[in-house]
């Protein structure tokens, strides 16, 4: 099944990649593409190539993309995931490879318009590089199998209505969810029950393997980055569940929904305003996440880290 | 305890009155007051009157008052509450007494400014009287020991975003949620958990009394209305909660949070905007009702039936 | 012709209660009232007093209205109008007279619902009162002849989209705008037409009578203010253009367009949205002035302010 | 002087591309790209085909843009250009040569990246192109002279607060105006002052030259279409003044102002809020337009058309 990754890594979008490249993983990469977020591109792009360097992916290009939203003001969460925006483990200073010499936005394009088969798009940052890819060339639409996405939710965590990668571009966000594209949303109502522990920081370590050792250092790190910021007792591993979804697609459960983009409000902005009960009308455009059976999702993220040393 | 009942009913605002003139209610009535809401105000004064006559509610004052929200086109509610505000029921077409001839802003205005001790309002429709008496005489804030409501959630019955008082008049909530009077809230999140079932009408029923059966007719329309618009097992008596509240304050849990009420969003108009988390750093302007116990609550709720019946 | 002025004096708003009851004016004036703009309430209803004092008008009721706007915190203009409101001339600091103890909203609504002959509404400050009372009594509707306002215009002076007195309150005066009552605007187009200049000072102080020299000293306080605030060579007597054309209809001429106020904008709040070529298609709602006779203004304002002398 | 012209011919864009590469022009066009506007984009691209053809401009690459705009749905002008976006002249079916097969987002970002003089942005129909190119790659800032467009005005013609080009994608108006890029803004009230009539039409007639009896056909269709829509005596060529002024700076005047994108209002989106009197003490960001030498502007128009028959 190929697959473009578009990321702001950040500690759980670098745990999507190591998901997705992982040997139980079926997902074929297309190219890894970065976008403003979490922190600034160039240092989300850095990561994502360090984090390929870790893991040993070489084959698949790393594409930088849209330097901030469309129409606002870039925000960063430093906050959450340090000034690198992967603080925690030590990494080189320097991958070992760059960047490829070509707008991420373009790569999305180019693979879109020269595959043989569907792809699935895994946004797992801002919306931003889609929604440009789908402005620039519509006709990319039809070569999308679907869009499976982090962000979201019916409460938020950057604003009491918004969740951050749909706050720092809700006007990308809208002309996604508005392109009648199959979407599966993983918004926060879901990824706040996959929470690593300090359990899972051991169980890691207990692997004794560089790969489950860096991942247990992101968790660490992001496990205080959430207890400081919203005393949460575990960190949300959201963009993984994307990928976790598409490795094992019985492991999260979905609701059918119309999810409007606020992009008006004055303390909603950037909001997914879902329909759960279907008091609009509309038809549904989103198949939102609601639930997912830990055990499996577990089982899957410990066989994926372990499936490096073997 | 002297308060002000300004509600629409309404089956619910019809139980909250119940509730409040019992025999085992501290509350002391200083007025009934009447809002456009779930039906047109004339409807919903004539509702209030005929309430009043079937519990012999004579002292009260009724009076009417806003036909319609402050800025916005008037919306109603029949799905809900059936084309005369209270269908189900037999009532006389006609209630024995009349409402007094002044306007209720005008009644809450006085009753507030030449008070002995604070007194406590319970607006269960719209916000529109409120944010007029507020608009028109400010010193009345002194007076008020709080406001207690029903409103608002953290999800939306009219709108995905939005409940249906709230949404009614936005505006006229937000005069009211800025205006620094003490809060309690009670919103969606908790009065979808206050449902009365079939078993709540057959045990009412079997009270055998003119107001408990009266009450069994009001929830048996309600709860088939909650089925049909919802396919909800069971009706919410939303605005007996607030009464409730006041009776015995021990019922119901409470978070103490910022509430904004957002009155731009394409989306999201009405909605209450909620900072559970703490993450705008606004200061709590709110008490909002998020859980309860049940056994307590529906205690209260058949003795105070029942003591109609003494 | 009976009407009712309802402002915030404000040194153009006296010139317009000096217009309205000279010697000249057919205008029956049913009451003065008072709302919160140019300055606060209190300040306006003196400056009010104080000035039917120096005209020795006794038998009109003066009445206070609106503290602050519908829905948004006040907004004051001391830079146009100075401290008091109605700084330049000496003024004693207390009128012979006083406030009558009845609202503003109150004074509007009773002597609509109880005259025999329609009432002609003058706002000259924001919207307030006028919008509260069409709010609480909707039936005063139908005794309203029209309402001739001053505010809006194609640009702004307070924001470059709004004039001062919508801006403080939009949302009173989209509730007017959009009552169905026949409308006379008068914007800052036809308004900015109407200079008074230091040579209006002199010519007034000419007359040598007590009224004349305290409207020379008015303007030159005005004329002043509108040098240092926005470098015009003159100071527009905004509202005294209302009770001119109410003298004599034959002074301005109007334009027939729909006007829509604008609420929701980020740069726009306050805006009157005037559709001058009718590409909207919708209804006509509004009379706007566009032009004037210069020579019949002020022969009219010279005669009027004469008047007080004979 | 290098320029890129980006346009959506479009009638008075087709008279800005004639005269901007008319014989007395000093413009070195490096492209001309089209962007949905008037028309549906892949009409525009071939109306600026078909007047390459027309002018024999065969060196200057002509490369299709944004299908639509950045966030909303797209809106056209048929009632003004006919179906064809050029309605009028006969021309024929298929042009000789064809649009390179590049985006003309990428190859204004290309033109700029590698150009060793700085180039000069000529936008005449929506501004998405340009909003996509600052987006894409925001290091073209560097090497834009500066931005001379046609669009806005303190007055629309599409609703009553926004002209078309800037209604049509107001956000990506929004992204180009708070770029920091020296803006001059050739906006509705100074294209109104430049009225083709029917002596307009009767004069390049006379000319007796295909080129200018072309301009006279279009011009003819036009003129009609302004009295039909808008009852106009003449049609505004708002367009050319861009390319008129690149040709001599010293036909038009010019304010220095601030002037905001509003993108939120209900009556008022896509409004350019232009600050002329300084209120908002924000900085310059826009050199408008404000009045004309009519005579150096129609001599300019008549010399560059005849320029053609040399």
């Amino acid at each position: 099944m190929k697959v473009i990754l578009d990321c702001d890594p950040g500690h759980d979008d670098a745990i999507a990649i190591i998901l997705a490249a992982s040997r139980i993983s079926p997902l074929e990469l297309e190219a890894i593409t970065t976008v403003a977020g979490n922190v600034e591109v160039e240092k989300n792009t850095l990561n994502a190539l360090k984090v390929c360097d870790m893991i040993g992916l070489e084959s698949v290009p790393v594409a930088q993309g849209a330097t901030g939203p469309l129409v606002r003001k870039a925000v960063i969460a430093e906050e959450i995931h340090g000034e690198s925006g992967l603080d925690g483990p030590k990494l080189p200073r320097h991958p070992s490879k760059t960047a490829i010499d070509q707008h991420a936005v373009d790569v999305i394009i180019e693979k879109l318009l020269t595959t043989n088969e569907p792809i699935t798009l895994i946004p797992t940052g801002p919306l931003t590089n889609i929604a440009l890819a789908l402005i620039k060339e519509p006709r990319i639409k039809n070569n999308i199998r679907e869009i499976v996405l982090m962000g979201g939710g019916t409460f938020g965590n950057w604003t009491p209505a918004a969740e951050f990668n749909i706050y720092v571009d809700a006007e990308a966000a809208k002309v996604v969810f508005e392109s009648g594209i199959p979407i599966k949303m993983f918004g926060l109502d879901v990824t706040h029950q996959v929470l690593a522990t300090k359990q899972t920081v051991a169980d890691l370590k207990s692997i004794n393997h560089t790969i489950a050792t860096f991942v247990s250092e992101l968790l660490s790190f992001f496990i205080q980055a959430y207890k400081n910021q919203f005393d949460f007792d575990g960190g949300p591993i959201h963009d993984a569940c994307t990928v976790a979804h598409l490795i094992d697609p019985t492991i999260f459960t979905f609701d059918h929904v119309h999810v409007d983009i606020e992009t008006k409000g004055e303390y909603s902005y950037g909001m997914t305003v879902i329909d759960k009960h279907g008091v609009t009308g509309k038809q549904p455009n989103v198949y939102i996440a609601k639930g997912l059976d830990q055990g499996k999702f577990w089982s899957l993220f410990y066989n994926a880290i372990a499936s490096y040393a073997e």
